[in-house]
Order: structure tokens, then C-alpha cells, then sequence
């Protein structure tokens, strides 16, 4: 499956190194059930007009604790994987707000929260997408569906990674046919309120500090405790967020 | 109201500084329906066992980017106003984030987030509370209500505040008598397996970077973008979280 997934993406003109970070993220959501962040995307991604295949992203400032990056008209996926390679290269400390701007499509992101945390490093992370969400009793879209991804590293080698995304279903749903578009509205039912007010501050959130132009955020840390043995010995076999 | 709840706090030990601070939390947070967390709290207070009235807050650790606070025994209230009116005379730049150790209980985290962007700072504020959340399919308690709250600021002077818990009704609601017990589960319904991963992932992440023994993250930052005024607009009318 990987290796047929970096040949069609070679086909489309991305350099080896690039085919093989995309096919990794799209393999690895389809190995997870998330189809609609799946091998779907590889045909996506030839309808997107604006994808230039030799673009790079730069890491255009940085302070202690904090990091801001441009994707330069790279895919999304590239430009969290080498913000991701960077933490990793270079670790908090004790910690970082990370700002990627021009940064979409960004797929599953608790495929990122699990490579930092399986690297050691707490993390946060959310991203922008275009507007799809109504508020619960109607309206315009006001907010994408915006997931938050969280992750935990833990001594005992299977770090804990939630990732959730503020809607019913995901675009990739829509777009794998796993859902219709009247279905993409905030999840929780009588409380969609909840998951709308999450999906809209997360947007104002990102925006305020990456542009409109669909980015992401990203807190890193080093952690100072390791709370997810205790927490899978009190869930006893309960699955917790991002197990198999 | 206000002159009401500072001499019940005042006639609990707290000192004039304190019942003022505490007196206006539960003041706003009556005004803005959260009965859960208004007056009702002061009753509360006073069956807290550990709560020392001189107890105060320490900044405990800084690092550019990075602040680490440990309660010391004042109520959580206490030590998030004291850790915003820190953030506001200090402002990050750009981004900071702050670790509260030992920082319980925290009200209604909309509230500080509010402060916080009324100051022109962007922020996110998690914090934990005792578990009481199980998994949707039943199971021990593995999570607190662990809110989320993100503030925004606008220059048209209305900061967009989410504010978010993670249970279908809030502890409060359980000690004000509004919900039972039993109604204290992850919100969502059939989607509830969200608000318990969002739940969970805040535990694990609050956990790893303060300790088990509650405590509070806030990321905040300079905003680079102004990008409520848009969204307002956009919405033509329909309800911004936080809006009354």
C-alpha cells in the first residue's frame, strides 16, 4: 500500500522525500479507519489548484518559545512535518508556541501529536480548513471543522493521543462518500452549541495569530510529570483516546 | 449583590483584596446564567477542608516563553487572577505559556480568558478538576470537566470568549441542584466518545506539565491579526460564543 501510494504521488510531480512523508500520513489514516484522510486525497490533491509541488516551507522567526513558519505554497502535510522534525531536532525548553501560517491541508493531526509525543514532547496542536460549519440553528458557515489534537508521551511506550474534530463528520467523509455535506455541522446533538463555540474560538484563535489564510497552532512542551501509566491502570482496558 | 457576596467572603477569613476578587467571579458569573458557579460557591467554600484564607500564589519558575506558578494553598480563583493580572502588566512576546501547579478550584475559565483578551491578549486556558467523567460506554470516572476556554480579542471592542466543558452539564450545575449526578457524562450523546477524548487529552496534558493535583495551562500571545470583526460580520447576527 505504501509504496504503490508513493508512486502515484512521484506521478504527480512531488520529489521522493515528499512522496514518502504524504503516503506515510495517508497510509497511516487509512490504517486507522480514517479513510476520508485516506488514499482518497491522493486524487484531492490533483484538484487543488494552487499546490505547487517544488514549494518549501520556511521558518521565517523565531524567540525563545516561540517559532513562526510560512508554507510558502507548500501542502499543509509538508509543512507539519518538518515543524514536527524541528521540535524533535530541537526540543523546548521548557516549552514553545509554534505558528504556521499558509498551512492546509493538514490531514489527521493526531498523526502529528503522536509523532511528537512518541518523541517525547507534550503537545497541542489545531488547524484551520475552510468554512464549513454553521452555528447549530443555522446560518452561514462560520468556523471549519478546526480539530484539536492532543498528546501525551508515557513511560510505558503507547503515548495517549486525542484528536477530535468539532464536526459530525469530517470533509474527508464527504468527500471519501462516507457522509453527505448536510451532515458536516457541529457534533453533540442538543449540545452542538459545545463543539460550534469550540470550532469557532479555535478559528478566531488561529486567525488572530496565523492569518485568515488557513494555518495552525502548536504548543510543545516538555512534560515534567507522566501521568498516562496511571491514567490506563484507573481506565482498566477502557480504550483511551488514539489506541487501536 | 456584589457588596452582599464580598461580606459573606469576608466574614469566611478572606481578606478585602481577596473577597473582591472572589466576589466578582461569582457576581459575573450569575450574570451570565453559570449559576453552577456563582453564589452557590460560597456555601461551597466553606466546606473545602484545605483551604488556607493567607495562602498566596508564587511565581515559581520564568524562561522566555514560559511561566511556571504554584498555587500554595489559595484557591485556584485566586491564583488565575493573579496569574492574568501578571500576563496583562507582562505582556508575552510574543506567546507564553504559563503551568499553574496546585490550581483548584478555577470558576469559570470564559471568565479569566475574558480578562485576558479585554487586555488585547490572545489566549487558551485549560484546567483540571476531579475526575468525574467516565467513558461514554460506561466505567470508572477518568476525567475531569476540564473546560477549554479561548479569548480573542476585536478591535470593534467585543472579545469573542469560548468556553467549553466537557460534560453534557458542569459539576456546578450538580451542587446548585439544576442536574444530577448521573447527568454528569461527556456531552454529545452519540458523539459523547469526542468530549471524552477532548476531556481526556486535556487530563493527560494539564497532568504531564503541572502535576495530578489540579492545576491550570494558559497559552497566550500577542495577536498578529484582528480577525473578529470579519467573523461578526460574517454571522450577520447569529450568536458569537461568549456574546450575550
Amino acid at each position: 500500500m505504501l509504496d504503490e501510494a508513493r508512486r502515484r504521488l512521484e506521478a504527480l510531480g512531488f520529489s521522493e522525500h515528499d512522496a514518502r512523508v504524504l503516503a506515510a500520513h495517508f497510509v497511516d489514516a487509512e490504517r486507522r479507519g480514517k479513510r476520508g484522510h485516506g488514499l482518497t486525497r491522493i486524487d484531492w490533491l490533483e484538484t487543488l489548484p494552487a499546490v505547487r509541488r517544488d514549494a518549501r516551507p520556511e521558518l521565517v522567526a523565531t524567540e525563545p518559545g516561540y517559532q513562526r513558519w510560512d508554507g510558502r505554497g507548500a501542502l499543509g502535510y509538508l509543512t507539519l512535518q518538518e515543524v514536527c522534525e524541528s521540535q524533535l531536532a530541537d526540543p523546548p525548553s521548557p516549552a514553545r508556541l509554534v505558528v504556521a501560517a499558509r498551512t492546509f491541508p493538514t490531514g489527521v493531526l493526531g498523526y502529528w501529536a503522536r509523532l511528537l509525543a512518541e518523541g517525547g514532547l507534550v503537545c497541542a496542536l489545531t488547524a484551520t480548513s475552510p468554512l464549513r460549519l454553521p452555528h447549530p440553528s443555522g446560518g452561514p458557515p462560520l468556523a471549519g471543522t478546526n480539530p484539536l489534537a492532543i498528546g501525551v508521551p508515557s513511560s510505558d511506550g503507547r503515548p495517549l493521543v486525542a484528536d477530535v474534530s468539532m464536526g459530525r463528520v469530517t470533509y474527508g467523509d464527504v468527500l471519501s462518500g462516507a457522509a453527505t455535506a448536510e451532515e458536516l455541522v457541529p457534533f453533540g446533538g442538543e449540545y452542538a452549541h459545545k463543539a460550534f463555540a469550540l470550532a469557532v474560538g479555535l478559528q478566531a484563535l488561529v486567525d488572530a495569530l496565523a492569518g485568515e489564510a488557513h494555518g495552525a497552532v502548536l504548543v510543545v512542551a516538555r512534560p515534567q510529570f507522566d501521568p498516562v501509566p496511571g491514567l490506563r491502570a484507573r481506565a482498566a482496558g477502557t480504550r483511551l483516546p488514539g489506541d487501536r
